[in-house]
């Protein structure tokens, strides 16, 4: 997500003064619920989905995790090489090439 | 995101030969799970929470949703745009701000 | 579930103060974590599932809906027959019959 | 759940010919989508819910886990009871009583 993106979400959510509503906890609760008007675009086909459809929950999960990086002054990229740091050992290129177990079955 | 961080996860996925399993319907159940694990953080508590295990469970989230765009070749701030697009229209400054209503009943 | 299952819910409650913690929105994520750890059953596979697993899951799902009866003091059987009477309505055999359409797209 | 109840979520699905799209994968992703329209009750508040709402999405994921139950020839008791067996094990009342957190950290 480039500035501008991110600058347009702080504004929209600045304009409604709704950073009152934006606790952790909410948040939490909000990307859950959009990950799964997602998912409902999957819920009775793998295969015949809208397109549009999809574009618009995938843009609504990714503008909530935006909201609780800066609800929470998180660092995008720092928190995800942390955790590919993690991903990286519990799935070793070895063990885990071409499967799709859990690491602790692996 | 920055392209080194886009680049370690495309990376991390070609290694593990794992494009097999990342269809958008595949990675739609897993950015809800994913989302399910960071509710779990609040799951008894709005306020008492480990803010590790929330970046850790953050990250997975964000991880999933770059499989996605990148499984179906979409432009994060271009889709991002386009819902904010709407986002605005349907909640205007007028009529939103300082509410938590959802648009059909404002 | 049966009158003595029910009651061993309620118990499994009791004995652990627990229902201090059984705030309707606290169940409802709950219900929302259980869902999803019985979706991870399936995360990259449809049919290739461990049943005993799944059956765990399921299981939980449908305890933390007891509990939720329980704390709002609702009749299951009441509800779902209120939720039929819409679903039947909203789903009429003419139009629904071998459609996975949604209502709204009928 | 009643058998009348149960006779008449099974006739439904019969009248509409739906059992063809109850697999377990896509029941299990509609018993998340159901329990998350319930989340959606508390997305901004945790005490202020229309009740009605809440009934209705909470029947709604009961009603998807009868349907898995009877994809999956499951009963009902039988799991839950199985379930309970090791809860009560993992949440012994000594350690658990009074407290939220998981068992891994008791």
């Amino acid at each position: 997500m480039n500035e501008q993106t991110i600058n347009r979400i702080r504004k929209f959510v600045a304009d409604r003064d709704w950073a009152q509503y934006h606790s952790p906890a909410n948040l939490a609760k909000s990307i859950s619920i959009e990950a799964n008007e997602l998912l409902e675009c999957f819920q009775w086909s793998d295969t015949d989905y809208d397109l549009q459809h999809v574009k618009e929950e995938l843009a609504d999960v990714l503008v909530y995790c935006r909201d609780m990086l800066d609800a929470l002054n998180l660092d995008e990229d720092e928190i995800i090489n942390m955790k590919m740091d993690m991903n990286e050992k519990k799935y070793s290129v070895e063990k885990a090439r071409g499967s799709n177990k859990k690491y602790s079955e692996l």
